[in-house]
Order: C-alpha cells, then sequence, then structure tokens
C-alpha cells in the first residue's frame, strides 16, 4: 500500500480544488481519503492510497495535468512558502510496502512528471540523491522567486528536467518519507515576533525538540500569527510536547489562547 | 480495506488528542493517516485505514477505552452538535471491500462498544435498523442534553446497549456509509442570520442542492460564523457547486469574503 499525499500552492479556489480532486477520483484503484484546503496559506493538500505503484502514478500526473494547467505562480499568493505549483509529492509506505519501494516509486514518478511537463524535480527525503538537499525547508529556502538564480549553482541542479525553471509552474520536489504530522497552533496575536520565538523555541535545529521542524507564518485574514509544525517523529515527540513547548514561549510573550489545528499525517 | 473515521468530541486539549492517536497507532495492522482538530467545534476527526476488520474494530474500542476515560459531555462545550463523547463512527469500505462488509463490521462494532463501555449505539446510514434512524442528524437532533428525554421515546430505543444515556460519555452513533467531504465555508460576518439563510439555500432538504447537508455554526474564537456542510455524492454535488451556492446566498446579505475550508473524505 502506497500513500501520496501531494502539496498544491491553491487553497481558495474551489473549482481548481474540485478539478484536481476529480483528477484523483477518475484514476481506476486510488482512493482519495482527504483534501485539507488553507486560504491563508494558499494551499492544498490531497492524500490518496493505492495497492498499485502504477495507478497511484497515474493519479499523481493526473493531479499534475490539472495544476499545471490552472495554478501559476507568477501570480500566486500565499503564507506558507513554496517553490512549485505542485510544491512536494511525498510518498509514503503502508502496512507491508517498504521504504525502498517508496523510494523507487518516487524516482519514477520524479522521471515522468520531468519529461512530461518539463518541470524541474528535486528527489528529496529517503529518495535524495545528495545529503545537502535530503531535507525539504533546504530545497525551498528562497522560494519560486529566487529559484531562478538558486537552480544555476551547479549544486542545486535538478535530478530531474530542465535546469530552468518552469515558467508558471517552478519546480517540484518528489520524495519518500515516514509518516509526519502536521502541525500547526494558531497564536492570540498578530506579532509575528512571537510566532518567531515560539518557532525557534520547538524546533530541534535551534535548540528544541528534535523531531519538530516550524515556520512562523501569518494569518492575514484571521488577523492571528500561527506557528506551522511538522512532528518528524510523533512516537518520540508527541503532540502535547511540541503544543507544551509553545504554548510557554507564548504565555512568557504574554499571549495566553493559542489554538490547535491537526493536519494531515 | 475499511476506513474508519470516529469524531470525537475534544478538539482543544493536545494531551487527549495525542492520547486517542497512541491509542489508535498502537494497534498493530493498523494505519492512522489523518488527525483534524477543531478548538471551536471543540473536536477531533481520526481517520485510519486497516484490511482486516478484526485490527480496525480492535483501534476503535482503544479509542473509546481513552475518549471515555478523558471526556465528560457534562462539561463539554462547543460549536458543533453532539451526543457523544465519542460522538459518530463511521466505518467506508475502499478499494474492493463491500458496503455489506463495511454493515457487519459497524453491527459488530457497535455490540462490542455497548458491552464493553455501556453506552447506547444508535446503527445509522447502511447500517441503520429502521427508516426514521438512518440520517445522522435525525439522530443527533436535541444533542446530548436532551437525549435523556429522547431516549425514553419508543422510536429512540438504542440498537445496543442500556436504555440510558451515558453520565459522561453520552450515546454513540455507529454505522457504515459511503465517502463524503466534510466542507466548512467561513463567512466574512459575525452575524448568524447570514448562516443560516446560506445554510438554507445550500442543503437539499430545504430547496439547495440535493447531496448537501448544511448546519450554520458561529465560530466564537474567530468572531465569525461557518456554514458547516457535508457533500454526501460529490460526483453529482463537486464542492464548487456548493461554494458557489453560499457565496452567492452570503453575497446577497453583502457578506463578500467567503473562505473555504475542506477537511475529511
Amino acid at each position: 500500500m502506497f500513500e501520496c499525499i501531494p502539496n498544491i500552492s491553491e487553497g481558495r479556489d474551489a473549482s481548481t480544488i474540485d478539478a484536481v480532486a476529480g483528477a484523483i477520483r477518475g484514476t481506476a484503484g486510488v482512493q482519495l481519503l482527504n483534501i485539507h484546503s488553507d486560504p491563508d496559506h494558499n494551499r492544498s493538500v490531497f492524500t490518496y492510497i493505492s495497492d498499485d505503484a502504477d495507478a497511484i502514478l497515474e493519479a499523481t500526473l493526473r493531479l499534475f495535468e490539472v495544476a499545471v494547467a490552472r495554478i501559476d505562480l507568477r501570480i500566486h499568493h500565499g503564507a506558507h512558502p513554496r517553490v512549485g505549483a505542485v510544491d512536494v509529492v511525498p510518498f509514503v509506505p503502508l502496512e507491508h510496502t517498504t521504504m525502498d519501494e517508496c523510494v523507487a516509486l518516487a524516482t519514477r514518478a520524479g522521471r515522468a512528471i520531468a519529461e512530461r511537463f518539463g518541470i524541474p524535480i528535486y528527489l528529496y527525503e529517503h529518495a535524495a540523491t545528495a545529503e545537502h538537499r535530503r531535507e525539504l525547508p533546504a530545497i525551498r529556502s528562497g522560494g519560486f522567486e529566487q529559484f531562478g538564480q538558486k537552480i544555476r549553482d551547479e549544486r542545486w541542479q535538478p535530478d530531474f528536467g530542465p535546469a530552468s525553471v518552469h515558467e508558471s509552474a517552478g519546480v517540484s520536489v518528489v520524495g519518500a518519507r515516514v509518516p509526519l504530522i502536521a502541525f500547526n497552533m494558531q497564536l492570540g496575536t498578530d506579532r509575528m515576533e512571537v510566532a518567531q520565538a515560539c518557532a525557534r523555541a520547538v524546533r530541534g535545529i535551534s535548540g528544541g525538540l528534535k523531531y519538530v521542524r516550524a515556520l512562523p507564518i501569518a494569518l492575514a485574514s484571521r488577523g492571528l500569527v500561527q506557528v506551522s509544525m511538522n512532528l518528524l517523529d510523533f512516537r518520540r515527540t508527541p503532540i502535547q510536547r511540541a503544543f507544551a513547548v509553545v504554548r510557554e514561549e507564548a504565555e512568557r510573550h504574554g499571549v495566553l489562547s493559542a489554538r490547535l489545528d491537526i493536519n494531515q499525517l
């Protein structure tokens, strides 16, 4: 059993979200299990599964076909960092499927996407081809707007596809990874410096919890800031521990209310 | 392959959400795919799958064990209607699994939950035992607070368990259904009458789109109202059509912004 959880750069236009959902549902042997859209992030996450690698690859190509035709990053604005119309495409092994099988599938998918759509592809996590581009934040740093520069760097040649950014669809990051929890906390303030302090407090790389990644994000339509987190190993770092660290830091800044918003394993 | 998507009446306390997630994850043969929590609804939705009916039943019993120990409806407040600590437990057939197999599983689960926890169980949708209690809104009407009266009515005897409401855990609704999309729209106003008008406009029962159920909900922490919808047949009524009807009605009331929030198939 394979799970695929692509994130596309559209969280506001119902007709595009619907068209992508239809493309996935229309693929025989694939089950669409979840859609999550966030209008402030301007981003949607689709979750689908199949026990057939060919079928889940086909659904993913159909998703690209719709998303690339409808999303133009040159006019896309959202609070979440992104480099592609289809930003990131993780494959996750479920049940008896192995990580090696997922790596093989992600590699096949990356090659097929590059060939069919002319989009530069970066393989990440377990599928990565170099250590410096294993982690998503490293690949995504600079965003779509600066990728034209970044792609000229020898260290940032794509794994597949042209060495130039697709005009409207950018680049895509495709890979294989373990399940993770995407976990957001809204803070009862609009002060970005509080979200930044909380993100620093909780994330492993700056001294916080080892298996946590965190980004501060402004939610303009809600007049709030958010700490957007990934829990990379929810057995070792449970939700409540990350929650407690963020809440403690928020309280230190005089922010008392924190709202929980958990999504997408 | 079976999918189970229980909704529990806790969307704020990270330690309870985490404990429930741990109980599901700790069950061999079951994959937890998604958690969605909403603090205003004060409700969380867990999505897990298994190809083993015994395993998914075991995970569901473990979920009840944690939720019943930690959630007390007498002190629970939330914007979403509910009758139980574990409010509703739908089983959905995926891949080659049939609806009949799901009905059998839901019936087994209902009996086991009633026996182990002493909670009255109502079977719904494809598992329902009478036409007047096929649909969730009919079973849930009145909520936990009025269920002590309702359960004395002959037409509302539970399918399993005692004919009296569990003191802290209420009653639970267990059944088998097709996949659906839970789809919420936030309106740029705090006027409940606008949400009520939009819900009336879009839902099938009051003259709107046939496969849409809709509820107006106040989101206190966001200072907004919401139309919370279920799309019962997303092939015949796509997201964008429901979105357009709600937006049109909201605009008629002078409310221009509508935010999309799609979750949980």
